[in-house]
């Protein structure tokens, strides 16, 4: 199933089940790197599907996906997790054995416990998370270097397929990125802290001041650049996403949320009194972090100026 | 005092006490757009005093702000808002009528408070914030275009002189911003939420990721792309001038905090009962105000990738 030489395809045919921003950057990837010969795939809106062929992402375009897995060696599931349960339903007594199964879920427990369920023997699940992404959504927001330098986390449950896991972690590495194989609770918790929480934090923060009186919403657009602009885009990330992104990670989540809560009624205190000492402590304290974060080459780029004209 | 021509200088020498980035930011914008002649400053180490000198960012640099201000018709305090009573207390007594003294602090009650105390009659007090900054701090972080687009608010005291206020005005608009004129409490209360709180949430998350155990903690940094990386970006920013931030918008800040506490409980209780509608709605509602940041061109331009080696 793994080809032996870069340049074979390294698997025949693919069936992307939901192609927004996640699925059409696989697939733009697939297509530019020569990963995989030839690519299907499922949506939920017949626009989505449309542009696809539009765009040239794929071969064939179904709005059913039992369409779009026949003949696959591969499937991996990229719509939000909360739909990954009726999906796998759908499609899972259409599977042959030998197929591999994959996702790129932002949750991997409750995946699991979704899709595991219906697949029949012989089907190799190998559950996979790439950590990268922006806050756009669909399939024009997808470009084949997302992956690139990004780590991907690989939580195949025990006793998975061992060729099938390799298979996937040589997919990922092919799309640029590195490959991690870790526990799913342990995924779930490390994502807690990681992504989920911060993604909670800003759509809190930018709720707060939307509730603000109507004149003082204007100003908080208008004076955005503050800092405030930056919550805002991590806010603006597609919303049944996240929904289900929550909903699915629960315990770890409000575990995260607990401990932040205990953290800011600290500083709270401490600005309250006038503590300067435990202020600047935290801050250089949460500097090296961003360090850190750069000197592994995981920070991205932000450009304070506004985006050019023609970009 | 104001120019008559654009192609005139607006101001004949001009002191920047404190040359991090505002300040560096600002001197460059003043030579490229020849909107001053001369450009003295003044720091606290010699080493920043040495990189401005061999940046060619000012005709002369002097350890004691006195020596700087000597033959300025305008002084800017760049320096973080706690130094600000000490400098002015310093550079009061040698400044002559008619001199303009404006500010770059982040908060504008208390700047008032500590530095209109010390300026002689006949000097002209017109407390400023441009709204506009990066994480980076020091003469060489700065950039001429910083300003570009951005909003710089003014928050002249009642009875402030109207020349004065023009002056600063214009000045700020030749550096590519526009101006607005507020009451500086309601400035301390805009910013509360479009910034500080912000900046404080960030602190904070970064903080509570910190205190993870040792294995978690290099995990969250390999991750971070999920996220957590924004979040790292902006809690990078300078510890003292944030320090003195919080200490002085003491009440705002505590205001907004509260307000945020309050909606944070709502999420987690929606997040604990799986009431993923309330969830939903606000992930709508925060997505319009992204796109309002957008539209209104003060979201700056985050690429995902990272920075090409060269830059
Ligand atoms: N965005 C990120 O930063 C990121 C990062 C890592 C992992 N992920 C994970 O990747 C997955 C996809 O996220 P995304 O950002 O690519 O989302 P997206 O841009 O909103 O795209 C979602 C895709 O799923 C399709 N879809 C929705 N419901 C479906 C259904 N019932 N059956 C079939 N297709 C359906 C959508 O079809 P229509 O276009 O027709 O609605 C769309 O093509 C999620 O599980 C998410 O947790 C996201
Ligand atoms: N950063 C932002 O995004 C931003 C945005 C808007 C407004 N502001 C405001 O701008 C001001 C400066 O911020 P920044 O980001 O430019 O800071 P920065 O890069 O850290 O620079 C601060 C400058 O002030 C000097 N300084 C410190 N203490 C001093 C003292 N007692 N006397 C004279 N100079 C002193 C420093 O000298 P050394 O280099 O010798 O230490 C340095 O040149 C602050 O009031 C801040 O609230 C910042």
């Amino acid at each position: 199933m793994v080809a032996q030489a870069d340049s074979e395809f390294l698997f025949e045919k693919v069936a992307l089940i939901g192609v927004g921003l996640i699925g059409s950057s696989l697939a733009r990837a697939f297509r530019s790197r020569r990963i995989v010969r030839q690519i299907s795939v499922s949506a939920r809106s017949q626009a989505t599907l449309d542009r696809v062929l539009e765009l040239g992402l794929a071969e064939s375009a179904h709005s059913d996906p039992v369409k779009a897995v026949e003949g696959a060696d591969l499937v991996i599931l990229c719509a939000p997790v909360g739909t990954y349960d009726s999906i796998a339903s759908v499609i899972g007594p259409h599977l042959k054995p030998g197929v591999i199964v994959t996702d790129v879920g932002s949750v991997k427990q409750a995946v699991i416990r979704d899709v595991d369920q219906y697949l029949p023997d012989g089907v190799h699940f190998v559950p996979g998370h790439p950590i990268a992404g922006t806050e756009k959504s669909g399939p024009d927001a997808g470009f084949a270097e997302l992956f690139d330098g990004r780590w991907c986390i690989l939580t195949p449950p025990p006793g998975a397929d061992h060729r099938a896991v390799e298979a996937v972690t040589e997919l990922w590495r092919r799309c640029g990125s590195m490959v991690e194989i870790m526990e799913a609770g342990h995924h779930d918790k490390v994502l807690a802290i990681t992504s989920h929480l911060p993604h909670l934090i800003a759509y809190t923060i930018v709720g707060t001041a939307t509730d603000l009186e109507e004149s003082e919403r204007a100003e908080v657009v208008k004076f955005s650049a503050g800092g405030f602009r930056d919550f805002t885009r991590i806010a603006g990330s597609d919303p049944v996403m996240w929904r289900d992104v929550f909903l699915n990670n629960r315990e770890a989540v409000l575990e995260m949320l607990q401990r932040f809560s205990e953290d800011i009624t600290v500083l709270q205190r401490a600005i309250r009194w006038g503590e300067g000492d435990t202020l600047e402590n935290l801050f250089f304290r949460t500097r090296e972090i961003r360090q850190g974060v750069v000197e592994a080459h995981q920070a991205g780029s932000f450009d304070p100026r506004e985006p050019k004209a023609d970009q």
